[in-house]
């Protein structure tokens, strides 16, 4: 059945787990509600679960009704530590089934069902997060005296180089002398900016320029400052209310990490059942093949105590003082403990996150994945993933094309725009196979150390800057700002965009500085954006558009990637009624809603708006 | 994006796991093959998948090109237990993906995709099986003198009461004497019918006439013969080539069972840890708060070695000779080992599956299922599940409406026909779900010991009864006859199911016999039927219709609930060339495609017809 073929009525359902909907009373029981039009041909509503596997369905009770919705209620037993359910209505004419997938006539697998957590441990601290990342070499020099000098060691085979600030990247090992004491220094400009939190990429002893290669994961580098230098950013984070997020290695290490060293020695040494040797001691798993990255092997139960499960494995200790992080972003974890037969990557997954867990209760285990990560974030594993798939990738596509930029685009890669109708339904898939509580802690971003810029993707153009920054902080999860994209910094690939940041402020688009703070403010201040829900309005055309809706206020975001005749912005569906003002944030504008539309300024695009609707 | 916005040249790209589609080489390699039409806009097709978690697209090369079709070919390695794939299409106008879920634009999740067991174990004799269930008190009574006899002992606090043949079930303790020699004397009948193999309901010992209350599973219950009768009629089967599957309680016991009263005598039992004793004795956990039914604790170690993990453990024993069953249906397999807190269900299951399998290889391992067990069906745990969701469900409420003729439907049941795009959506979305290996090894069946009889269902409408019975012996997976099913037995409860089978021939629907018995044979034996892939070509109206396609052969089955204007069936999507002739196989009719389109015989309806289409 299309969308075509449904009720109009259908298209006004609504229900997630945010507050206006959710209720978690104990960890027994949840107060449940869903809301649909004032006149919809809903005759009675239910709810159904399946405890310990079978099919419960219990009644829900209209709760009230204005002049555009009517709700329905019901206090649910939670008697498992996850709970998944869907309503059942029925209509005067059919009875529907209503999941986070959708709407559907048709019994749906449980896979599209709403999910919620009785006791999730994920961090508190995070709804109100703006994380900032840093590639540590490139961002600022606090001590010149321990950066790399050229010639001081030899980095697989060829010298490493220093380079002189500002200059561009070259394919190397080239140092720029970035390091702890820097970004230190720069916590007023990091303050200034608004965000809240920091995510530094790898930190621990290693030859590269990057460190994914650690050869010593209980050490920071002595070219960033050594642990004293990171005990000392700690305490002076703490002092300005900022969270720390380290960046750990556990699929790979470097080939100089004495565990391999000494296994490539001694096919007998205690390390070597850390790595998989086809033929001792030149032929062993690797990261994608690449030699300096032996892959690690968890079959090991001595390796997984060593990384995270032992008393004083290394993923608890820098949880500790004096280092007191607050989260570790966990290199590749769509690969990790997976090698061929041997899949073992949901089991380590939770391993990690038991232990770090036990550890610190609130700390936050974000895992890259480029990919699908869903089956990781179904609360037992990761607290988020980078989220390429769930937000960035198909909003550029959506915006400028697919893989935009890359001169070395697959050839599988679509020359077209992404239709708005499929830019929704992948946000909506992404979003609604995660629980809830786990989708706003996703880790939602433009651009990484991995990926090109967005100044360089969307090839400067304000308005489009401008639109992608606002639905970063818009979008249900946690924003994440690579550092430079504030002030315009380009990069067209992965070497180059991991540029030095520029201090000489003139240098800077400081408009689109300025975006970046207020939308950092509002993301931090706005309980719309910290706790609200998320209803996708409208999805056609050049247009997009969804709403915020917390108790306390409700945020109503559309973007548009270029002009359309769209003159007015269905809204009733939203729960919002005619003659109700709404204010624009971003230019002041102020409208009423007319016949549930809601009339917008002009034709003109791209951008974006953020209307507050008044209560 | 809905169906409507897609082109329709999408319409006609198929794959399936099928021989056609899917060639395991060996089990480090396998052949894909990707059909479409001849003349869609494709430039260029891709498979993606991801080892190990990171994504790798290849590309595929066009094979062979007829007037219709056009097909492409890759060799895809095998690097890991599972390999799930999908599909890029570069078309001239935008990429699509194409999914096991359908089409997309947009990046789906990795739930839709398609999947390859490299090494599964399922059971080699399956796919030309027709199963037969027997409720065993119910069917034959060979031997009168091992019969229940009024008062021989209390069940639950009344009498036992024997009945005589043919009487109505009433609700109580009521036996009717049916036991193994009387199914042993009856397989002539068997035999003429055309079904490979029985399904028995519970035979071990156990007070009530349904046996779910196992009071011994070490022994078949002396009323049914004991185990001399079981290797007896085990011996039978063997000679007329007929498989044997028993059905085994593993998620409760009878409260007669020593396990049972042993423990609620002394809280300090060795069996005390089998059960959950909320306050000991009279407070336990049991199967929907039946007090006879107590629920057993799979946190005990020793509980999963007699059930199943030990070396002689109950459900290996009876895989052993003399009595060599061929597979288990387990009994409420999605409430097994799971309790509240305690949710081990998935490793139970799987270890459920290792410990038999590796016992008997080829066994069949079916769980009972009412609702979604797509989850169990991943290829490590069930075989099948009992297809109520993925067929029979949403085919009745198509036909009749939802809970036909409960006379206690439940306040949330549709009172409305369920619209055939909805039936395709739900067929597909359980189908799609799981593996094609699994798929086609799901339990489809009309009915059971548990649900009103199709005949009391349909209303003893012949027409709806021959499409019926059309559908479960041409849908993918393997059919299920309900005992006296038939010969058109009545029942209209779980209660009145379970009528004694009537064995004077002149009570029989002959004709819905005679249906039965050449529906049953043609499963048995047409490769389309046998190992065919699965194509839905319409859903829309009264009519559903789709394509079952083998190397060997070609088969179109369309189905019509009602009178229908559908005069011709769109089949050009299917591969069928204009000009093809096809033969009707229950009319004899012989038709040419025409313009893309099938004739059809008339507006009659409701029916179902078999095209076989010429090669």
């Amino acid at each position: 059945m299309t969308l075509e073929q449904m009720p109009a009525w259908l298209n006004a359902v609504h229900h997630d787990g945010s507050p206006h909907y959710v209720t978690l009373q104990n960890d027994q029981t949840a107060t449940l509600r869903l809301r649909m039009s004032h006149d919809a041909p809903i005759e009675r509503v239910f709810v159904r679960t399946a405890p310990d596997g079978e099919q419960h369905i219990a009644e829900m009770h209209p709760s009230s009704t204005d002049a555009v919705c009517r709700w329905w209620t019901i206090e649910l037993p939670l008697s498992m530590p996850r709970t998944a359910y869907r309503f059942r209505l029925l209509a005067n004419d059919g009875a529907w089934w209503f999941s986070a997938a959708g709407p559907a006539r048709h019994i749906p697998t449980d896979a599209g069902d709403f999910v919620l957590l009785r006791r999730f441990d994920g961090p508190s601290w995070l709804q109100d997060t703006v994380f900032y990342q840093i590639f540590p070499d490139r961002f600022a020099d606090g001590d010149p005296a321990n950066n790399v000098r050229t010639g001081e060691y030899t980095c697989y085979g060829r010298p490493v180089q220093a380079r002189t600030w500002g200059e561009p990247p070259a394919k190397g090992h080239d140092f720029f002398g970035g390091d702890l004491l820097g970004i230190e220094q720069r916590l007023d400009y990091l303050t200034d900016l608004g965000v809240s939190a920091l995510y530094l990429n790898p930190i621990f002893m290693a030859p590269s320029n990057h460190k994914y290669d650690v050869a010593d994961y209980d050490n920071v580098d002595p070219h960033f400052g050594g642990n004293a230098a990171l005990a000392s950013l700690r305490q002076a984070l703490e002092a300005c209310g900022m969270r720390l997020m380290l960046d750990i290695v556990p699929n790979h290490c470097g080939s100089t990490h004495s565990w391999f060293t000494t296994a490539q020695m001694d096919a007998n040494a205690p390390t070597a059942e850390f790595f998989t040797f086809h033929e001792h001691s030149e032929k062993y798993e690797s990261w994608f093949g690449v030699s300096s990255l032996p892959k690690l092997n968890y079959r090991s139960e001595q390796l997984r105590a060593i990384m995270y499960a032992g008393p004083d494995a290394i993923m608890r200790r820098w949880l500790r003082s004096p280092y007191r992080i607050d989260g570790w972003r966990v290199d590749v974890a769509n690969m990790l403990a997976r090698q061929g037969d041997s899949q073992l990557g949901h089991k380590i997954g939770r391993g990690i996150r038991r232990a770090v867990k036990a550890e610190t209760p609130d700390a936050y285990l974000l895992g890259e994945h480029f990919f699908d990560g869903t089956p990781q974030l179904q609360g037992d594993e990761l607290d988020a993933t980078m989220n390429y798939q769930g937000f960035q990738i198909p909003l550029l596509h959506w915006l400028v094309g697919e893989y935009p930029l890359d001169r070395n685009a697959p050839p599988w890669a679509d020359r077209t725009l992404l239709p708005t109708e499929a830019l929704a339904a992948q946000w909506r898939a992404f979003l609604t196979t995660i629980p809830w509580q786990v989708a706003i802690q996703q880790f939602n971003l433009l651009g990484s150390h991995d990926t090109p810029r967005i100044m360089s993707v969307l090839g400067a153009d304000l308005a489009k800057l401008q639109l992608a920054v606002t639905l970063l902080c818009t979008f249900p999860g946690v924003p994440s700002v690579y550092y430079g994209d504030e002030v315009g910094l380009e990069g067209v690939d992965s070497l180059d965009c991991r540029r030095c940041m520029p201090w000489d402020a003139a240098t800077w688009r400081h408009d689109l500085r300025a975006h970046y703070q207020k939308l950092i403010r509002l993301r931090r201040t706005a309980p719309a954006l910290i706790r609200g829900g998320f209803q996708l309005l409208y999805a056609a055309g050049e247009t997009i558009a969804f709403l915020r809706e917390a108790p306390e206020q409700r945020l109503l975001v559309l973007a548009r990637r270029a002009a359309s005749d769209l003159t007015t912005l269905p809204v009733q569906h939203g729960g919002i009624a005619d003659s109700t003002r709404c204010r624009e944030l971003l230019s002041g504008s102020v409208m009423r809603v007319e016949g549930g539309r809601l009339p917008l300024a002009g034709r003109a695009g791209p951008g974006a708006q953020i209307w507050e609707v008044e209560r």
